[in-house]
């Protein structure tokens, strides 16, 4: 029998944001309940925050069955999760790394889809940030791994940090790889390997039966595409 | 004699997101070196990433001399010396909870800034910000002091947050402060009472000395100005 879930996940119906704690879970094969209905989304973010399980503007949150506390901001609840599933660094050092690391992650997400759509990306935006901004960000993350803030023969949060954002980035987006490839070459050997891990995969080949390549979703994910066929083209 | 800073800050000549750390330090009297130069933060902002104490995209930066350790975004230097300035709270749930806290106030300041100067405010998005978007976070705020998320007795990283995002933002732009004192005033009184700290105040004096109200700077600044204007029209 497969043990109870302790903790419930509260997304859009989407890998996206999400994915930063669901990945957590499913590399370390513990249940989570997902909670991904668009309709309870929209009702439970739109009440007013005294009714709501922890006051909270967008998702993901989680709660914990077991203590009752419920969360929200994603940083916030992989560093609540980590200890339980074994991917909180030891040292100071090592834990402050680790979280620098995931809010890059953060940073990088939010800058792709503009800020979670507020703009679209047109001509005049998106060649800077393709052969710029994101090569920059990519050799932060390169430079990071060779100092050891992730990639480390344990793996911990900031691993999969890099997982979530990247493999999940080059699965919906392809086009994108060789940008991963070129600027952070030793990154996208790691996500490949924290890929692997066969509980992780498990999850991805469901969300990819379930959602197909959908990254962000809305008209940002529609810009971003228009943006890859004209660089194609 | 004052005893030698351990810690290096670097930020823009301006408090904005730096404050974040530097009330840390300034609540608990323990020194701080701040680097606020705007050409040497450029030149280091611009350097290829192997060539950063820390790869890093923006300001602030923090350098441990003890240790050596440079780390950059605001969340994970918060996270690092909280434990030193006897601001880290001591249970899983009361870190998160914590963490989350400054994580809404980071949202929040982005919103403010348009994402550090995205996009400028307009009559189009501007009224709906601070008619809706801000009291709703706001609200966020104040419910979540409510519940303990911060406002405890003992201070923490998590109030000292709220004061660098809300104390700052009524010193520098004060036509905001009644949209405070509507939507969130058990988080205003909390500003408050922090901010009689002596330590803290005074740096604050020093900063109102030198930068004035200066906000977050640019054209942003000057946005933000031009709406607070015609909003009192």
């Amino acid at each position: 029998m497969k043990p109870e879930a302790r903790y419930e996940l509260l997304y859009w119906p989407l890998p996206f944001r999400g994915c930063f704690v669901s990945y957590l879970f499913a590399y370390r094969n513990i249940p989570l309940i997902e909670i991904t209905d668009y309709q309870e989304v929209e009702r439970l973010r739109g009440l007013p925050p005294a009714e709501q399980a922890v006051p909270f503007m967008g998702p993901p949150t989680l709660r914990d069955r077991q203590t009752g506390l419920s969360l929200s901001q994603m940083p916030a609840i992989v560093l609540y999760v980590a200890p339980e599933l074994d991917l909180m660094p030891q040292s100071p050092s090592d834990i402050a790394t680790a979280m620098k690391t995931l809010m890059d992650c953060n940073d990088i997400l939010m800058e792709i889809c503009r800020y979670n759509g507020s703009m679209m990306w047109s001509r005049e935006t998106w060649p800077e940030f393709r052969s710029q901004r994101l090569p920059n960000w990519l050799g932060i993350l390169e430079e990071s791994l060779l100092r050891g803030f992730f990639g480390k023969e344990t793996p911990n949060f900031a691993d999969i940090g890099i997982y979530a954002l990247l493999g999940n980035l080059i699965r919906c987006l392809p086009e994108l790889e060789s940008d991963v490839l070129d600027s952070a070459p030793k990154t996208h050997a790691l996500c490949q390997r924290i890929g692997t891990e066969p509980s992780l995969a498990s999850l991805v080949a469901s969300q990819e039966a379930r959602y197909g390549k959908l990254y962000c979703g809305g008209q940002i994910e529609q810009s971003i595409r228009e943006m890859l066929r004209l660089d194609a083209d």
